[in-house]
């Protein structure tokens, strides 16, 4: 599934917002283009952020890119994708070289980063397991595999006969918008539940494995991912199911000691009343609270498995081993 | 706010399936009526329903009581009030009393049973205490101030600042429509979240108690509630914090030892994908997993709060000590 196309030097992407009724590309003519693609969750996943954000900044910089740079920056806070690709596109400029190919290079290591993510995840499912997702970590939210649904896509391909239990994932519904259309068309054995749902379906033994992909970890292994995440780590130590994080190792912020130290994202009120909604679900005097992302502690987190390998706790070695 | 209206020998409920944006009483005018009406969740809430069954019965019974009883009770298996209620009519019946007398005497009996409720809740609660709620179990689920809500708007009443976060419930969203609204009408500080943000709400201390109705109460304790209330206990327990399951000491059901006992309905895919949204979430071919009920286990649960007295764990022993 390809979610950005870049082609004959122009740039498009697969609207996520209106998936799954609709399937449209649109092309990014400017740097407000992708500021506001990227702030409205048109493109959305970290690595598909990162990989967009390297085309757009190539692109799009204008004759000013440190300017450029620290306005695209601005646009999602909570991604260390988005800033790694455009300082990597920074420093290309810096160091003299073609923007153009530094951007399909970035895009090019994420499709390899997601397949060794992917191998290292499916070492740890069997055949046959019941697996539960939160948001969407797939090929959308990256590129080729994805990272928290790769070893599924993988496995899938593969012949593994997974069952797999998608939240809906509230406000935006992306698990069911994103996850459950890309599983369907994957051929894997698709079930959506409602976020509220993954307690009884754990106490009903229907999950051997959680995998969740993350928008930043800390170097204590604390992670940041879509809201709703650490509820779910609750809910496996609690029924004793394994918790696995999947992204690439860049995702880890080793400037960041702890998760107390990771800015959370508050968006608007109406996303929770009246987006997607036939009618506002609530007064519109009733205040919302919208957290976009939360953190999960590094003590509910069985494994974090990245590019480089799988890492166990503790994390602040554990991770570090990898950089090696 | 008055959920079920019976005047001058005429059955109305206010249709909750229409709120918050159009407030609509429907007259009942037959069993079918009634049936339909429980079963579309236009009345809901195991209380409510005890007194809306109740009446229904009564005027509703025709020339066989005995297969309308057994007509009505198959409307929500999962709510023991309703048979109770129309068990209540039954014996009337045969004992040669007036039905309507009897209707009107549950409903009465309710609104005393809430005021207790309330009173003992609101005993462990303090001004100024985060109180997270699931689903809806106000007056609206039951009768005057209900029971999960009760001691929140008896409070409210006395000049009580709370700061309630309610969880928005999916897929029927009762949280939403219901709960935020009449907390927003009683003059409460309401905040509406999703579901999956009780985890971060909790982490972030914002929460001193959670209240929860129930739909049935196990001989040990254990609570058959809306999906998602075994999820919030998880967390609860996690993060430190009291669950209180609130509701009538008729809601236990001494006959069910535990809450592997008890049967849970499962509802519709069409709620999860297509009901209340502008289209559907997901791809017509997709699974869903809808179950309108999880169990809390009796361990989870800090107390259990009755119009009898307050039951705390072990509850096989507590509960049957109520019923003296």
């Amino acid at each position: 599934m390809d979610n950005i196309v870049f082609n004959d030097n122009k740039l498009y992407i697969l609207d996520q917002t209106r998936l799954p009724n609709e399937e449209i590309y649109i092309e990014i003519k400017s740097l407000e283009d992708a500021f506001d693609a990227i702030k409205q969750l048109k493109v959305r996943g970290a690595p598909a952020i990162g990989i967009f954000a390297g085309y757009s900044l190539a692109l799009f910089h204008g004759s000013n890119l440190l300017k450029a740079k620290a306005f695209l920056d601005g646009a999602r806070p909570t991604a260390v994708n988005l800033t790694y690709a455009t300082s990597r596109i920074l420093n290309a400029f810096n160091g003299g070289k073609d923007l153009i190919e530094e951007a399909v290079a970035i895009h090019k290591e994420d499709i390899d980063t997601c397949k060794k993510i992917s191998e290292y995840g499916l070492s740890l499912l069997k055949d046959g397991d019941g697996i539960l997702t939160h948001c969407n970590a797939g090929a959308l939210a990256a590129s080729k595999y994805g990272t928290g649904l790769g070893p599924i896509l993988l496995g899938t391909e593969r012949g593994y006969k997974f069952r797999v239990y998608c939240d809906e994932t509230r406000p935006l519904l992306q698990g069911a918008r994103l996850t459950s259309y890309e599983l369907e068309k994957s051929g894997a054995d698709v079930t959506l539940i409602c976020d509220n749902m993954a307690s009884l379906v754990m106490k009903k033994g229907l999950i051997n494995a959680v995998l969740v992909g993350c928008d930043r970890v800390a170097a204590n292994g604390d992670t940041a991912n879509k809201i709703g995440t650490s509820g779910v780590a609750v809910l496996a130590k609690y029924y004793g199911i394994p918790f696995y994080v999947l992204g690439p190792l860049s995702t880890v912020d080793f400037d960041t000691p702890t998760g107390d130290g990771i800015i959370i994202e508050e968006r608007d009120a109406d996303e929770i009343k009246n987006m997607y909604f036939e009618k506002p679900t609530a007064l519109a005097e009733t205040k919302c609270f919208n957290p976009a992302f939360d953190v999960t502690d590094n003590s509910l987190i069985t494994a974090i498995i990245t590019d480089r390998g799988i890492a166990y706790p503790p994390y602040e070695k554990s991770l570090k081993e990898l950089l090696k």
